[in-house]
């Protein structure tokens, strides 16, 4: 369970002391404070014993009321349906589904959509995963976008991540996805815009290179910051080896990103996320 | 306040509950239920408004008492008194003291021993605090620490931290001080012994090297670990290298575990600990 | 074209001074002196321009042999032919397979051996690479052991790689693959023997886990360290989460230390290596 | 010895022929031939050996003329002249101060400078260095760095670092001392303008926070990048625990900059670095 209010007094007692008397025993919790908003926030993961999630749900709403709360109360052992996108490179990709078949990440991979064929993955073992490739030009975007938010529909699809998928989603989309789109951007500051950000960092000269994995909002690389890494490097790292290490801190962040969601780790604050690791 | 006891349902809302009642406003809580022992561990940072230590003080006594718990109600507006102990070495105790005298340590230092004299520590800034010469032979070990446990009931002193003392404590010292000393240990793991570490981890070819702070305990570099950290190193760092690479990585790790410590953020789990980083 | 000898003035001289007079053209060089062992390490790579491998092999056989040098020539253009080793957990194949099937990796893989079968490995993509099962109990390891060195002359396999091979090689084994055969070390340092060595991480209450790429030897984890990493992990981390975390820190550990020599930029240097990182 | 030119076969065997011929023995070298640039940049520490300043310099004139390079001869046995400028933070002050005196950094700070009076100074040992205080309005500042220079006249300061100096300089002061003046720039992108840059990054939200270290230009943050580097942050950092994660970074980066610069480790490629580690 998942839950976040303003902060005042007697919210995690009364919280608790409701999971006690149902009979829900902790596994693990966590709460923030945040006192440069007054807000609160809560992530309890417990073994609902005898309770039925029903009776959970209706006894809990009084509380969430009271409290003007936005909450969720989520099942562990169902996995999350994802609906990945991906463009010609597919690290990103290829690491998620490694982890998904090895059972690291809790989900459910219904779909993979790429503006390319399925011809350019060819890296990336996807068997079993549908694939649709859905290209699109300037004039089809709308179109083409009409149909990913059909497959999300059609599988029911609860998280749709960005694995290096490089078209710029139009504001309605992203407005359609928002909270359950989870871009990587690949370079440090999620602000920095441009194209080849590796061959920018070379140019600039930076020590360090990083990535960011963030919600997707209408304002593309400024959503809600999820994780983020960095790594050394030197005068000697040409911007091949640039992308070569860049890959690897992409797959990684977006990876750990996706993790967090899948778990509920990760709750809205404002333009920022309380991330409970754990 | 911190506590810890055996996990059973419902504590937290018990504890939570509590302060509610008597007008506590919690700032930042954490709790871990360690699953492994079945142990469980909170620390509550709170307001506590109108209502007196004492009567919360009282109050909490029954709920512990119900649950054995291990407790500690600590106020923030009092810093620590703490004795600190150096050899020749004083980057630490340099670094310790910069941290206090800018405010970022709430510690009141209440002396220095050193097994050197006065004059072998003239690089660091440290008028003011009270000074103690107490040099040791094998012969006069037992007197020396006998000393040093003097002045530390003379100054009420409530942390010892070792900042590159050299000299082993006695099982008896160590044991006299448990819980409430904090060594540095100038490598990687606590556990392995001798001298010249960045001499050995030269000659074996290391590529990282890194420090433990730790608490001290009968076995001496074994304490249950508060923090570590390491840093890159490489063929062409030579020992001397090491040795600078490692008083930087030696004072951070020291400086922000006397932090956690000073702040009630570590908890004793057996022979590990809980650390809150809130 | 790497090279190691005594260091004696004028090496550099001389070595660039051939380069020079036969036409090459130096792209990248790097030089060590070893200060504490009177060493001298050198890799240059160079555009040999119009000078044959063999004028140059011949030419600088004179060198060489005035500074009873070890040297080396290589084409980078030739990628090197590896023998894969795995067991159950494939996580450090599957990273090395795709690393080498996007271009990462200049290698051939000749070879994958195993002593579980075929099917024990599903979540990778092998594809077209041979996958010997070689199972082998006491009894048989010599035998088994055998049947690799088969396997590794037939493919003229001039690299080995042990990505997560869980079977301990006999000296013999470890003392004809010497120098051409990497292992991965499940924890930081290379000499913490036993098994489970995330449970053991747990148990102790250590901040950070690691991982350690090296050479075999005779003494299986005592080998030169080709490189090394590390990852902070707190208290709610359980022995799970860390084996989730080592997959990642070994993947990565493994795949530079197999890039750094199928480079030539790791030289041995007695127990320790030089890493010409570039 | 640090050189930079075009890059053109046979720079190295002249160079290290030169050196060998007039009986010296290089203890390190290092060179980087930036394939982007066609740029040739080359670090030789060596004992000279009998032979003279005076004579190497003459002779290896010559050299450097027919290569049009730039190049600089250093005594490692005399420590750079330092003028350090401070604001009212002195953590980097202190810092730098410590590690000279106890041997880390070969430097002779000549002076301080700083735009408030001492006793804002109170934290650190400055004794023995002159201190000036030469506070400036915009009216003044013209005059102010007049003075300024003066004093790095009189005492021949080779470098200047300004220690968390918060005035921006003015772009004929930036240009007086460009080549030889270090910033310490408090967040990780330097370009990142705007004050109090750790609520900048709270605000944002963003999960790493870093500094900067970079020799000044006339675009005051946009200078050639000398070192950075990074820490992790969650959303329960206050902005005032970024500002003393902050300093620490600062301190680290600056420290680390100066170093490098005092041992000729850096040399200038364009608006980038060429960091020789050794």
């Amino acid at each position: 369970m998942t839950l976040s209010c303003a902060d005042r007094p007697g919210i995690t007692a009364r919280v608790t002391g409701f999971l006690f008397e149902h009979g829900g025993n902790v596994l693990e919790a966590q709460q923030f404070n945040d006192r440069t908003s007054d807000a609160f926030f809560m992530r309890i993961e417990f073994d609902p014993g005898e309770a039925s999630r029903e009776r959970l749900r209706e006894g809990f709403a009084k509380i969430a009321s009271d409290h003007a709360m936005e909450w969720k109360l989520a099942l562990r052992d169902r996995p999350r349906r994802v609906l990945l996108m991906v463009s010609k490179f597919d690290h990103c990709l290829a690491d998620l589904l490694y982890r998904w078949r090895i059972g690291e990440l809790p989900m459910d991979p219904v779909a993979i959509v790429s503006n390319h064929p399925r011809e350019a993955i060819t890296h990336t073992m996807i068997d079993g995963v549908p694939f649709h490739h859905l290209p699109l030009t300037r004039d089809t975007k709308a179109e083409q976008e009409a149909q990913v938010r059909a497959i999300a529909e059609q599988t029911d699809a609860e998280l749709v991540v960005l694995a290096r998928y490089m078209q710029v989603l139009s504001d309605d989309q992203a407005r359609h996805f928002a909270g359950r789109c989870i871009n990587i951007h690949h370079s440090f500051l999620p602000g920095s815009k441009g194209a080849k950000p590796y061959h920018q960092a070379h140019a600039r000269g930076v020590k360090m290179i990083g990535a960011t994995a963030h919600y997707v909002t209408a304002d593309l690389d400024e959503g809600p910051i999820i994780h983020q890494d960095v790594e050394a490097i030197s005068h000697a790292d040409t911007p091949d080896e640039l992308v070569r290490k860049g890959r690897e801190i992409e797959s990684r962040v977006l990876a750990e990103a996706v993790r967090l969601h899948l778990e509920d780790r990760v709750l809205l604050n404002g333009q920022r996320t309380v991330v409970f690791r754990g």
